[in-house]
């Protein structure tokens, strides 16, 4: 099992967190997911990890059930990392760090952009009420306990 | 300025993850956006972490522009720390991040539920392409370089 980093949390974020937290992790996770990456010595090549913390990362993942080996026959590599379904299901997380820094540490523009494969449309998260269907602004939002909380946890804390 | 732990990536998801991508970071964030606090006792108490790291924090936060002081009279503490709308549009991260963590990780329901200030609906993050509309899927998204990427940048390499 991984670190239980943040222990005395139960939170979803925070168990997040204790999986993709660690440095370089969700830079792994995004070479997957948009440069189509599955090799070590690819991520390697393009992150300029070293191969130790590397190593551990995907170790982890494949634990963590994010990626998953599949046997590679054609090079001198014996497997590639191929992301799980819930591997992908980052994606949403990465577009919304991407769209953080565009907004606020991007003052070239947008180094990248996400488009829909399908139509070639500009590809945004947005946060959206389930109830009215409106998009909602930050301060607009309250959490409670759900039903997975432990007994008299409140919000957040 | 903030040690630049991704120095050779030009993309914005690791220009956040500079900034917000430390162990704790995201929680005091997220204890600051969804619990109200605001003191550095608060956040301790709340987080049970070390105030030499909470310190670190809050100092990168300021320095980052993700929060600013104000000052308090009415307690032993002399300032608290209030986020800037930086700091608030971390947000749709924080948001992303739980879903995940509630649909991969969390057998007993989510332990904490968003829900719309003003109409009490449940909130969510969703992918959607501006032009046409669509709620997308993970697989169905390509990155391409945009107006800030380097000569020569592709994808997310």
């Amino acid at each position: 099992m991984l670190g239980r980093t943040y222990e005395r949390e139960n939170c979803s974020a925070a168990r997040a967190l204790e999986i993709v937290g660690e440095r370089w992790s969700l830079l792994i996770i995004r070479n997957a997911l948009f440069a189509g990456q599955t090799r070590f010595t690819e991520f390697q090549h393009a992150l300029g990890i070293a191969p130790n913390i590397l190593s551990n990362r995907l170790d982890r993942f494949l634990e963590a059930g994010l990626m998953q080996t599949r046997p590679l026959t054609s090079t001198q590599e014996t497997q590639e990392y191929v992301l799980t379904s819930k591997g992908y299901d980052l994606q949403p997380v990465i577009v919304a760090l991407t769209e953080w820094g565009d907004r606020w540490d991007a003052p070239q523009g947008p180094p990248i952009i996400y488009r829909h494969q399908t139509c070639g449309g500009r590809v945004s998260t947005s946060l959206r009420c389930e109830s009215c269907d409106d998009t909602l602004e930050a301060t607009r939002i309250i959490a409670e306990p759900g039903p997975g909380a432990l007994p008299g946890q409140s919000r957040k804390t």
